[in-house]
């Protein structure tokens, strides 16, 4: 297989109208074969281009099972936001469709609203008790994670009858990991786990019970995903099996699910530190939600700011005197803010890794106390120079030399703090740290620049 | 198995004079046992509070495996920490053990002079040149993810010759994912695939090339694993064999090692999105070298804000006839600055979707464009009115909240864009970003609330 190219702007703009022309129509087949001509990157393009008519079109038009594929192979913001925009009864069919792994993931992340009335539509009903229990789980525990009805076979069974199992089911089979193959006793409680290459050289008339490998390690459904990273990290397996409270085997957690978990808390990790906090935002979403999204963030930032600012105007005498002291204070504010945020990034990362506990606030002050001390000191005597410079006055340099020190030591022992404190309050680290730090830093840099020119205040003018 | 429990404070830090005191005394029967009662996190807290030459002692005294598997388990950022702060000497032999694509993925990212003397150090010559191959790769590309020798037999083999093989190297294969087996013609080619269990059913003097799925879907080394990540989303392979431009089977990449450099690719955003630019840094890390990584980002900041500054100290005038404009500046930059960050975030995560593309402009400025202006005008009216109240004159409300509107907009609309041209340039979005957005939000909006005040100098004083 060749690279995979993506279609030039032409093409592109052709395949666009196409696809749109035939959901139009509600052409099923040629719907059908624009989406399969074109890989997952111009899927995707495609569909955040599709009007909001085509989009609805798009579960009339495709077969359930097509447009449940789309919906696997599309990012997964974009498939929620696509099951958002279409009404639940249309999609319905498609979510029962998925893998039950899959659909509960999506169904979790809709507005209530949405997931509610797509369950209520979903007519399967034992996909729909499957999928009920599976949205009972917190997310990210290990039985939101696992997939269901693993291959397992009672421990009294014969390699051949497992044997004959596997022959007469390997269309059911034929795209499931069954690398393990989990063995249960007469209570449907796990008792061993056998190696499928194991059976190649077994006495036919063996029982599983006799080749398995006894007491295999299994994790409760309710341990959570770092946990079961951890594990992954000490043991090479593919897939651990998920146990009830009594022993019961319940499914297999994948490997590659944690995985993704990991990959998806990094995700929103980036996202949040940039302000979008309220799930991901894609430019296909509808303009008044992504707008109210923003502004979700902002609007407390303006609050914050203005507290932080209070603390010029409560100094404005100070400044009115000293005017080139306003060119100083957005430096020295913003200079201390991105030493602090450096911090808070080593503090969240070292969290993630288990490195840093909520509770080392002792590591974090000498570790970072230290590092503000030397950053502070040079990023300081460098802005002071250029005052001093600038103006010809010493004192103004050794004022914003001095500031920008002490608010960079302040900054990094908060921004290496905060994230401790709140993880330890149970807040979410990456969401309120980045404002916290810049309110304080903005208030302290202020502070320091106009107050430590008030106490020289001869000299400076 | 029961959820991992951390230990107690108390717990902790006399396991840590355990490790430390075995470390000094060499005694390696001490130091394996307390390492192997650890979990993932203990461990790594553990190291990363061992002084400097108890870390020197870790290799002499774990044995080449026990050291090896240490480095496996340890996140990644702290293995690469560990070996840079050990002699190469005493870590080759450690690295030698390892699997190589594990191996080469830590000499990657070691500083060049440790990692050559580290290869230097190797003595068996065949695992070196497997080394040295792999590291010819560029980083995130197929052959650089795969794992070599895959399970693969001449299609000439029949069944049971295939039976005996996996039988009498049981052993060999015990810990490996041989859930498909790779048929290759005389000539080392990739000529088909079979499932593993296939051969339950086969008649043993089959050969393997009446039995394979012919020619199946392989990769080339050279692909980019952004392209393999989009083949794992559409196909449920767990892994796809890799060949090189002449068909030659070269190895496996597992699927787990694409959403391993996925998220890897996630946490390097976050860290570099916050100013953490030249690697992970750790607090174990010596403190030149954490001062040194920071202020690389620091030092051409403060060049970039006193850019921005400049345009308040091209206005001192105005600003000191109204001096309470000081009090907003910023205000107005930092929330513009926010806001641009927003749709910063959007374009960098829509580009790794693959729903936006670098050249698509327009896109991004009707999306963004509308955003800012409904977001620019209500937060500019909030700032506004507080402005007005506050020195109880309309105008000044006036000239901030067309100030931050205005600059909102341009902000948001830069914010959208930069990461496309930047990404068009083959420079990386997420590390010069924020520092261009916020010094042309800084200055556009310094220059706009101090040129709207001139011009109306007269009704604000």
């Amino acid at each position: 297989m060749s690279p995979l190219e993506n279609l030039t702007a032409a093409e592109e703009s052709e395949t666009w109208q196409e696809l749109q022309e035939a959901l139009q129509a509600q052409n099923t087949e040629t719907t059908r074969t624009i989406l399969q001509r074109l890989d997952v990157e111009d899927q995707a393009r495609a569909i955040s281009r599709l009007t909001q008519e085509n989009r609805e079109a798009l579960p009339k038009t495709l077969s359930c099972q097509d447009f449940a594929q789309l919906l696997t192979q599309l990012p997964e913001a974009q498939s929620i936001e696509l099951l958002e925009s279409i009404p639940g009864e249309r999609t319905a069919a498609a979510v029962a469709c998925l893998p039950p792994e899959i659909s509960s993931r999506l169904l979790r992340e809709l507005e209530e609203e949405e997931s509610t009335e797509i369950l209520e539509e979903i007519e399967d009903t034992e996909r729909l008790s499957e999928l009920k229990t599976r949205l009972e789980y917190e997310e990210g525990v290990a039985g939101s994670l696992m997939r269901g009805n693993p291959v397992s076979f009672s421990q009294e069974t014969t390699v051949r009858q497992l044997l004959d199992d596997l022959h007469d089911h390997a269309e059911d089979y034929s795209d499931r990991d069954i690398q393990y193959l989990y063995v249960t006793d007469n209570e449907s409680k796990l008792t061993g786990v056998l190696q499928l290459r194991q059976l190649f050289w077994a006495p036919r008339d063996k029982t599983l019970k006799e080749l398995m490998i006894p007491d295999p390690l299994s994790v409760s459904d309710q341990l959570d995903f770092h946990d079961l990273a951890e594990i992954f990290t000490k043991r090479p397996f593919l897939g651990l099996p998920v146990v009830d409270t009594e022993g019961k085997l319940l499914g297999v957690v994948p490997r590659n699910a944690v995985d993704r978990e990991t990959s998806d808390e990094q995700t929103e990790l980036y996202l949040q530190s940039q302000g979008i906090i309220d799930g991901e935002e894609l430019r296909s979403m509808p303009l008044i939600d992504r707008c109210r999204k923003r502004l979700t963030w902002l609007a407390p930032n303006i609050i914050l700011n203005l507290v932080a600012a209070s603390v010029i105007a409560a100094n404005e005498a100070t400044l009115q005197e000293v005017i080139a002291l306003a060119v100083f204070l957005p430096i020295v504010s913003d200079m201390s803010g991105c030493s602090g945020n450096q911090a808070v990034a080593v503090s969240i990362r070292e969290l993630t890794l288990g490195i840093l506990r909520p509770g080392d606030f002792m590591r974090v002050v000498m570790k970072e106390g230290l590092v503000g001390i030397i950053n502070g000191t040079l990023l300081g005597i460098l802005l002071g120079i250029v005052a001093a410079l600038w103006k010809d006055n010493f004192y103004l340099g050794g004022v914003v030399a001095a500031a920008l020190a002490l608010n960079t030591v302040l900054s990094v022992l908060l921004g290496g703090l905060v994230p401790l404190l709140l993880k330890s309050r149970k807040v979410d680290p990456a969401l309120a740290s980045g404002p916290i730090l810049t309110t304080c830093t903005d208030m302290c840099g202020f502070f320091l620049v106009l107050s430590f020119a008030s106490t020289m205040l001869a000299k400076l003018t």
